[in-house]
């Protein structure tokens, strides 16, 4: 958890997650600014929830222009190589994946750092890396990619308690850093592309919404 | 307001509150990661809106493992006991009635022992027990119960305000809590039986979305 | 921003975003509670979401009845005078508007007082001006105005953009504060009226939701 790396996973969260944004909202084709102010919920919305919860205010972005610039910038890079993307919405897909590795990490850091119990520490993890994702579906007006049937959450699940074993076991934090973040961006890839689902628990028909 | 009965209402709400979100999300067919999320976030939501909007930070569910823990067992034993209950649109219903009984009397009394004015207090109760539900709905794509015809919110501003008037007669405080709990739970399964609606405000038709 | 004039472009805000609050619940032809809840909302949401970001906690409208007095006023005067008004969308539009202007230089101005970057404040003003309206239009089931093709956060981009230029001048600054509350509420009109929108970003197809 050294300064400089919490920095720089931070950077690149908040990019991977306004790349997502950007293009969940050029597939409804938004003018330049509605593109800009998706990426901006999405990239700082988990983040945001999370300091408001824990009570870490002003919330990370208002402290600073560092998030805006970037995510101006990000904005600005996409739309000049937008003609080189053919499939907007595996691009969303993967690097929404990157996004939620990289939070899930911050987020769990955060909440070590205020001395928080492990299990609240995972759960926040969760909430930071879910929750600029939810925002960005429910603005776009998908339903969110959390409550599709492939694992989604229960990636940000593993990777944040794969983190608190190996904490256990004294080996170099940004190594542990970086298994976990690889972890989470894999599984849930593999996810995508393999349709892996967890076992359901319907073993007989109730009433359901179908 | 003695502090071991606060803590009991808590309890009582959180598991009514996440039995609902439980079945909410059974209906879709969620999985149960996705079960275990919409339970927690509609359990905790009314309160982490409330604690974030007085200051009370970080909020109730981040402070002691107990929510998650009293959630996970919640979301254990209603999967285990599922094959039992045969119509889980009623289930969420009277669930969902009781938590918002709970959580309005919580509300309410956090807003008294921060010395705030009694309509804000009333205020203060509503949304946190109306949040959660809300939360909820949203989340799997349901019109939120708070805007269907019946007194919903309705329920939990009769409730609070007769506690503010039982106040004055100086009754002992726990038998005040119990009558507005079961005035706020009875009001609303009866207007959901019944059918209960406020006269309408609408004597004549202008341009509606209908 | 004398403290008597920030207070009065409180109330006028407080009033307008109401107001649109009260004609997007009557179109859905909500109950007297749920309209009453739904220009609450609208009212305080954009300024609570921005008091928690910046931890001017408990958020205002918690600390005084002034809001729920003018809320509660505004709706029984609407609800009085309603059968006078003709078309409940249009009406919505114009009040979301006023709304807007005020909001985004109220916003903009706890920036500049809390110390932030110029940046900074202009977004701080764009939140505290659209999110009323998002959970609004969320509420009750509307696409939000935000994502529909005309100019609406620009609006407010602009306003506080000048705003900010403005404020180099020397210009006194009640006079500042009414020059840019009319240009984000005539832009937005205009912008309304006339269809105006960005140029596009788009010129090839790629795999869109339409």
């Amino acid at each position: 958890m050294n300064n400089e790396f919490i920095k720089l996973i931070d950077i690149l969260g908040t990019v991977a997650f306004a790349v997502s944004g950007i293009f969940a909202a050029m597939r409804k084709r938004l003018d330049v600014f509605g593109v800009l102010i998706i990426a901006f919920v999405t990239a700082v919305g988990g983040g945001t929830v999370r300091d408001m919860m824990i009570g870490d205010l002003p919330v990370s972005w208002i402290r600073s222009m560092n998030y805006v610039i970037i995510i101006v910038l990000t904005v600005a890079v996409v739309i000049l190589f937008k003609r080189t993307i053919h499939n907007f919405k595996k691009t969303l897909m993967v690097f929404d994946s990157i996004g939620l590795g990289f939070f899930t990490i911050l987020g769990l850091e955060k909440g070590i750092i205020m001395g928080l119990e492990p299990g609240i520490c995972i759960a926040l993890g969760t909430i930071t890396a879910c929750f600029g994702g939810i925002i960005r579906d429910i603005s776009v007006n998908n339903i969110p990619l959390i409550f599709e049937k492939e694992i989604y959450a229960t990636a940000c699940i593993i990777g944040g308690s794969v983190y608190m074993l190996l904490l256990q076991t004294g080996i170099n934090i940004n190594i542990i850093e970086a298994i976990c973040i690889l972890l989470v961006v894999i599984t849930r890839l593999l996810a995508v592309k393999f349709d892996w689902r967890l076992p359901t628990i319907y073993n007989n028909v109730h009433d359901t919404d179908k």
